[in-house]
């Protein structure tokens, strides 16, 4: 993508009607526009992130054959009437009145529909177990919207139901989903941590909460700093006594929010200079059920004695608009975003010092032409002062720039600057494809 | 992806209560359920199409330089009361009150709220051209919804909105999208025709819908048949004068909605053997505006001479749930669904004709795992009857299906049966790539 055709059109001055960092960076860098209160949309660059964010998501999902479908935005009544959930919700839940007087809702979520669709499809002990997740757009009509999509009204949701046959099946769901998004907040390039936590509106019996801890989260979080030591990346899913034996390792080491905390048995059984009092920003929480839900609305299957019983769920969600939010808290500076590369809008940022500059503006072109195919680049060939093509790059936190000048290129030699370090390097033209691959893995 | 594990329960019998045979074959197959009135669930096979529809647009829009952005589902009805279309959409507009009272809707289209977006953007005439579009959930409470998705309350909508500095140049953005959209739906698979139109609430001075031809289509058109002579496949689109001649070009053969059709003119300068009276349904409808939405949103440019004018606007849309049964209408016979191959849930269904087998399970087996990297497959793997797993592919719609049974694998050949044709060829083992890639292009 060439900046001359990108539409990016970033403030020269932090907006002074935000207060949190990933909210005013958003807003600068031409990210995401306020239209309602708490409802944003996504410009050309925010976007980028996102579809990022909601891929690595959806492929992760993909790998370990769970399956993706979509449920509509607006839901009837009726369901939430029968869950007993339609009030539990309060003013939160976007209630709607049709032309024909039908009570309608903006979904806040989904497990009466998810159950009473696959209700109609699961009714043999046979059609077990099944995982399926949508990523679709949510409203909470939130009593004090805030910090932009951090805390908005629309925002974008991955959610995740289970289905089983019995606790133990549905538990060992569970445990997948756990490990699941501790490899979907790895691959994300950012370190979110377990936390046992309520249940809340949604209800069940045993929940986590995933947080990413950043200095001005909303969550208050205590935990033993030695759970980063638990190694999950090669875990076999099919292995279910392994898989089962990583989450009670993890149940071993204390970590829970606000809510769950107990200051003595803390004090008491984590030595001291294991013991983290911090914050954090929920971006992910799973529950597991039982049969609350497939009772409410009689959700049942055939077991391989012919006999009817209660379908097990669990549901998993991830905040996919927060998370843009929530990786910016937790990765910034004076100067702006510092993208981890695997969500990054663009891996590099392509710079011509002077566009009059002949040796400059063929070598970048060319650059350019090849390896647009290659890697995803974004190319400033505007005609506008230096300073300002590097504070934008900058801003818009691309992991590398190559910076591309006269006297550079006639020695054979390109700039490259380390977004997260600062650090600039010399490096010779035939070279430069080693040095990126090596550094950045791209 | 493997049947045993797929989430796809498709019915014995048509549905009774659907009359369209999109509409019934969408239920049969498993594609979609109904949740409320006009609302409806993706279910995963039905997702696989309409995302395959919906990728197929994003990447011919981005081949154009088209820049994707993302509008929220729900507006203020503050812009829509400045562009006085607040009343003019009527009971199709789903009004919506929050916890405070404030006036929102469900967006049943972006005109204003694009216009109001770009204002703040688009300053300078050196920051035009721009065409962006988004695909987002449009809700329109019809009075009577029918026909499954094909008009339904809920639906996926792709619109682009052109912005541009003189009439000039708005014009050009218009001819430019207008064989984009040609390109499109000839890589969907599919013959959609323009034809001039009206204009309806979204306003403007020129308009063409794109309609396929069905025979139970909900638009009555008029054409002469030698329209799709026209060669627009390798049309530049950088090349202007070659845009404009190739638009005028189609503007020079008869091709009328019911509500621009002019009796005496078409019967009068069209002979009688090209000339096509017929039904189809609308997939696309592009609208040219010039300053009317700029002037009620006062949203203004800076020309060269520092002067301010009112920016050039035009508006371009696809049904993109629409088109999932539209296609279905325009390809089906007695058997089910027959999916153009570039829209196709899978491309190839391979089916082991007798799991207890071992000659063709095996060789099924290690079919399945050496191409389902390279192609997209569905593995029939289920101890089902043979009938049973024809009958699903064929309603399905797989455009080809390899049958592996024991005799032909143990004589080195598998069956191979043509979805359209049902012509069914027996194929050398060591041929079948080269078969599949000559008959098929995957």
């Amino acid at each position: 993508m060439r900046t001359s055709n990108f539409y990016l059109f970033p403030l020269k001055e932090n907006p002074t009607d935000a207060f949190l960092a990933s909210h005013k960076l958003m807003l600068r860098s031409n990210m995401i526009r306020q239209s309602a209160t708490g409802i944003y949309t996504w410009l050309p660059l925010g976007l980028i992130v996102l579809k990022n964010i909601e891929n690595i998501i959806r492929d992760l999902h993909k790998d370990f054959m769970i399956q993706e479908l979509l449920m509509p935005t607006i839901q009837s009544a009726e369901l939430w009437k029968k869950s007993e959930r339609y009030s539990d919700y309060g003013k939160e839940m976007l209630r709607i009145s049709d032309r024909n007087k039908a009570e309608l809702l903006y979904g806040p979520t989904n497990e009466e529909l998810i159950t009473d669709i696959v209700s109609k499809d699961l009714r043999s002990y046979k059609d077990f177990p099944k995982i399926l997740y949508h990523i679709q757009w949510k409203f909470r009509d939130e009593v004090r919207p805030r910090f932009g999509v951090m805390r908005c009204r629309e925002f974008l949701m991955k959610d995740a139901y289970s289905f089983d046959t019995s606790y133990e099946n549905s538990y060992l769901s569970y445990c997948k989903m756990f490990l699941l998004y501790l490899k979907i907040f790895k691959k994300l390039g950012i370190n979110a941590l377990p936390f046992e936590a309520e249940t809340g509106p949604i209800g069940g019996t045993l929940s986590h909460e995933f947080i990413l801890e950043t200095a001005n989260g909303e969550s208050e979080i205590f935990y033993d700093k030695t759970i980063n030591d638990i190694e999950f990346k090669n875990i076999d899913f099919n292995d279910n006594e392994k898989v089962k034996k990583l989450i009670l390792e993890y149940s071993n080491y204390y970590s829970k929010t606000s809510e769950k905390h107990k200051k003595k048995f803390f004090e008491k059984n984590v030595k001291l200079e294991n013991r983290k009092y911090s914050k954090g920003i929920e971006i992910g929480h799973i529950f597991y059920f039982g049969t609350k839900y497939s009772k409410k609305l009689n959700s049942m299957f055939l077991d391989n004695n012919g006999k009817s019983n209660f379908i097990y769920s669990g549901s998993y969600g991830i905040g996919v608009s927060r998370l843009v939010a929530a990786i910016i808290e937790s990765s910034y500076d004076e100067k702006g975003i510092i993208w981890p590369a695997e969500v990054a809008p663009f891996k590099i940022g392509l710079i011509n010092v002077r566009v009059g500059d002949n040796l400059s503006t063929e070598y970048s072109e060319n650059f350019y032409k090849f390896f647009k195919k290659k890697y995803s680049i974004i190319y400033e060939d505007r005609d506008i002062r230096l300073g300002q093509k590097l504070n934008i790059f900058d801003l818009i936190g691309l992991p590398v720039q190559l910076i591309i000048g006269e006297k550079n290129i006639s020695n054979n030699n390109i700039e490259v600057k380390d977004r997260k370090s600062g650090k600039i390097s010399l490096i010779s033209k035939d070279q430069i494809e080693d040095y990126l691959k090596k550094n950045y893995e791209f």
